[in-house]
């Protein structure tokens, strides 16, 4: 983790280390909620003292939540900092007395200015600049949970956390090293998809979630959706003939028995030549400590993912970025 | 509300009057899974010392929450009582500690016997039976949640519950008569879509997933996903073209004004023939006292979107119940 990050990340918990709190808000939209998911599984599995939501921005304004008030946190996330809803959020919160960090590229951002505290990450997919994932938004949202559960003498998982980011960049480098040309085959199949779904359970739910969302809707205009792994059973499950396309996430902690049985399902019910695995045990994460092995696989995933999409975007001959027709493009809605 | 029933609910709710919870977890899969999220939607609106998630069965056990105790309440949902996820998390909680309800048809079933107290609730969809919607999985659900914050001296949403609950189902009966013969012409254009989506926010979104992965999906095999009226924004809306088909919900509570603001794009850029808006607005709720309004709405969407079902599988000649061919039809995944 840059300097400048954490120096942002020990900021924003200083300010907050006085307080009395009973309720972390995680709050974003899109991409930026995807992540929110992973740090709701991390609060959810190690906070016995803190309970949490993560929530869409304008949904959380609209729900206006029994317990957003002055004990509450309220950490918000756009990448950009213009999200109109996350800003309005950001502003609700404090009309309620809640404390807000803000997570975004821009610090001076309508976003960080609407918040308390704020910490910028980076990122490399629509900016496409290189950076360390160790800036990323994954890395900065745990930094702020885990300094969080310190400073409250819950859990220390700070040297875990230290150990797994000085490890970040390099594994997620051999793990694209390790599946980005295997998986290149599945692009021309899926390309003439009519639908593709992401499979995941756990912390990967985000990943899953965000791949469906923000890349194949938004940027490709494949009908997706990201189905929970043990949902799949309970609905899900009937679509699958051997025509249908299936990216499957298995992750490495408890909930891997979740994507396991539905991987199963998959390969035999589905044509495993339509049925993409992304498989954390393929992969060296040696370098990373527990619990974050599990929580940095989304990451590392979406990451792998997001050259499988420029695959399949010259395959389909629609570029990436170029693709949209509403977002940034119409502003009256 | 039928007597057995309210017995059940009483009796339930009377042993676990002494003690001391302070998290409230709503555990099912699938269709039972879509109504919990209307329950967490009650808590997270009035309950500010009560916080409250709801999870998929087998995500609940894996991820084990830390918040998972003795001061912890689970309320388990499943149709049958037979789902071995539903059945297994239940043993799960009390190994835990916590103090588990179950909700099923079937008193004698396995979830039932695995938990500490049940209550009976009645179901057409599946079983074909008549019943009063006051003894439906929705009204179940809220009579515990609701008896259980006026147990613990914060909001008394009984009289408003009980006054609801009287309206009920004369209320589905007008919704029906108003809405079913219109919406059944949109059957022929839905029978030929490559994917169906449906949309909603708030208390309505476990209908619309009901909807999409449990009707959609598993009985007629259609793409589906349940789009959050917000997230649409950031990703989902670029699948927008006038062939695409959605469905979109309106509720009558303060997440409205998101579903509006989907259904105004869906209308502009979407052809209107091809989105079918459910509209609260449309309906006769006076029966209804505030929060139930809002809260029941979901439950005559889904019955009025039941018929549209049989209406779609006429369409397109693939019978509702008999289409599945995994589920109750092979054991062994």
């Amino acid at each position: 983790m840059g300097a400048h990050t954490k120096a942002d990340v020990a900021a924003a918990l200083d300010a907050i280390a006085e307080r009395p709190l009973s309720h972390v808000f995680l709050v974003a939209c899109g991409g930026s909620f995807s992540i929110m998911l992973a740090g709701k599984y991390l609060m959810d599995r190690t906070a016995p003292d803190l309970p949490c939501d993560a929530l869409n921005a304008d949904e959380f304004i609209c729900r206006s939540p029994a317990r957003l008030g002055p004990r509450a946190l309220v950490i918000l996330c756009s990448q950009t900092g213009t999200t109109k809803e996350t800003v309005a959020a950001a502003r609700f919160a404090r009309e309620k007395g809640a404390v807000t960090i803000a997570m975004s590229l821009d610090l001076a951002s309508p976003l960080a200015s609407a918040s308390d505290h704020r910490v910028a990450y980076r990122a490399h997919y629509t900016t496409g600049e290189s950076i360390d994932a160790s800036d990323s938004n994954y890395a900065v949202l745990y930094a702020l949970l885990v300094g969080l559960l310190a400073q409250r003498g819950q859990a220390d998982l700070r040297p875990a956390l230290a150990t797994s980011l000085a490890g970040l960049q390099p594994t997620i480098d051999k793990a694209k090293e390790r599946l980005c040309a295997p998986i290149a085959a599945y692009a021309e199949s899926f390309a003439t998809a009519p639908a593709v779904y992401t499979l995941a359970a756990g912390p990967n739910s985000g990943a899953a979630y965000s791949f469906a969302i923000c890349v194949l809707m938004e940027m490709q205009w494949i009908n997706s959706q990201a189905v929970h792994a043990d949902e799949f059973f309970h609905g899900p499950f009937e679509v699958v003939d051997k025509s249908a396309r299936f990216i499957a996430l298995l992750g490495t902690g408890p909930t891997r028995r979740l994507e396991e049985r539905a991987r199963d399902f998959l390969m035999r019910y589905g044509d495993p030549g339509n049925i993409l695995v992304l498989d954390a045990a393929d992969l060296d994460l040696d370098a990373l400590a527990d619990p974050f092995r599990e929580l940095f696989v989304p990451l590392i995933f979406f990451d792998v993912l997001w050259v499988f999409a420029y695959r399949l975007a010259a395959v389909r001959q629609k570029p990436m970025l170029e693709a949209r027709r509403y977002m940034k493009k119409i502003t009256n809605y």
